[in-house]
């Protein structure tokens, strides 16, 4: 497996397979590797002929007071997991390469990324947007796998690639949970053992609202607050938005018609966790 | 030559271009073609195998009160004049089709953007960024090629063009002129006779300012104050700006270093013109 912190080198390596008919997949991530991020790996791997996956703690994408200094990072291990999963490189550039003096562009998706998320991190998501646009424009990806955790992200890249014409399909891959049910988050390691116990209802409670809606409830009220009951006794708990939202627009979704993304975050003492489900019908 | 409306089209010619070994030149214009549009399409004819013209009254770029009704469209001419120029495709899209319900991404440069037109048509240059980053994306060109009378669009566009990687070689081509001076645009045909005629002293004046520089004046306010000495007499003329900069950051230069744009915008009755000249050392 190739490891590099070359723009160049991955960008000709990545032209050498298109050029000899080998897709490119591609799975952009901020290292600290958990099997949620090797299971987009596995995703792509089966996807494509070759596998890049990207580390880049990517500044812009974080607010002020947020964890960007204590983000986790753990290379080595990650580059081993990467290249179990099925990685044909692991790409980890300097942040001065990718951002060098001057450079002033920015791409941001309107609508979709107000609400949620959105509106408690400001600027994150174009964040998110201009740094996964200039790492498609270097790996030029045939496709290029998004986990479904991060909802809000995923039906924003889905929006700028159409939008933008960039030609790479956007794969969906499906949350990765710890037996309790705690979606693998790198924010995980940081919780305490009560508030590691507790974060398990989030689960639960997303869980709690899906029967709901399966003996018939169709109201999102009833179901968001079947949501904030489940962690209503957790002492360490506490969701900073529970919402009911259409999972391409996100724009919310009161009386559900054919299906809903219940969408939240929850604050497991100072660590910030997110969750969802898609809520529909069994086909 | 093959005129399309069709996206699908024009992408897929375009690919099979490329999967032949042709280069593709790409010009995007709002059409009303005069030779300074056509000396960029033969440009691009010299520099690349096939050469796609977009013809896209693009509004997104124009702003509340401005002439984006009035636009003049004159589409049977332009075609033909591209095909003499060495156009291999025009492509014409509806505005729903490059915009579709739900569009929402943009593509901004800061900076760059900020003074001299950009100061005065709020939101213009991101309208242009975005629109070329939908048709470099549905293109897909080795090279592109931009009139140098837009000076401020081309330094932003070369700067989202490396920012995010996009592989596309700008090609900047000398601003053409009147006889008399007055650069080529769409624009001077709503001048009047007086306007018309005067108006030729927007290019004296960047003249005058040149002259200066070649004796030896260093100092931009020097060069302003001669270019706006020049116009002091013409009855239909008023300046809206007159700036010295850098062609690259758009950044104002007080003493002339190495070399500076003297980049200007004028109402002749109401219609607005601008004009720039790069001044610098004869080499």
């Amino acid at each position: 497996m190739i490891v590099t912190d070359s723009e160049q080198r991955i960008s000709d390596i990545c032209a050498e397979w298109r050029e000899d008919g080998l897709t490119v997949g591609f799975v952009p991530t901020m290292g600290a590797f958990h099997r949620g991020h090797l299971s987009l790996v596995e995703t792509a791997a089966v996807a494509s002929d070759r596998v890049v996956v990207s580390i880049f703690i990517n500044p812009t994408q974080f607010g002020a007071g947020e964890d960007l200094d204590k983000y986790p990072s753990t290379l080595e291990e990650d580059c081993a997991s990467a290249e179990s999963a099925g990685a044909s490189a692991v790409f980890i550039p300097q942040t001065d390469a990718i951002y060098p003096a001057g450079f002033s562009t920015g791409v941001a998706v309107s609508g979709i990324t107000q609400g949620l998320c959105g509106a408690v991190r400001p600027g994150h998501f174009d964040g998110v947007t201009t740094i996964c646009a200039v790492l498609f424009g270097i790996v030029r990806p045939d496709l290029a796998v998004f986990g479904m955790k991060d909802a809000q992200q995923l039906a924003a890249i889905r929006r700028m690639v159409s939008d933008l014409r960039m030609g790479i399909e956007i794969v969906a891959a499906p949350i990765v949970r710890e037996p309790d049910g705690l979606a693998m988050s790198s924010r995980n390691r940081y919780l305490s053992a009560e508030e590691r116990e507790q974060s398990s209802l989030i689960s639960r409670g997303l869980e709690a609202a899906l029967s709901l809606f399966r003996a018939g409830e169709r109201d999102c009220e009833v179901l968001r607050n079947a949501f904030l009951m489940t962690l209503k006794d957790a002492s360490v708990l506490r969701a900073q938005y529970v919402e009911t939202v259409d999972p391409d627009t996100m724009l919310r979704v009161e009386t559900i018609d054919d299906r809903v993304l219940l969408a939240v975050a929850v604050f497991a003492g100072k660590t910030r966790l997110i969750d969802n489900i898609l809520i529909k019908s069994e086909v």
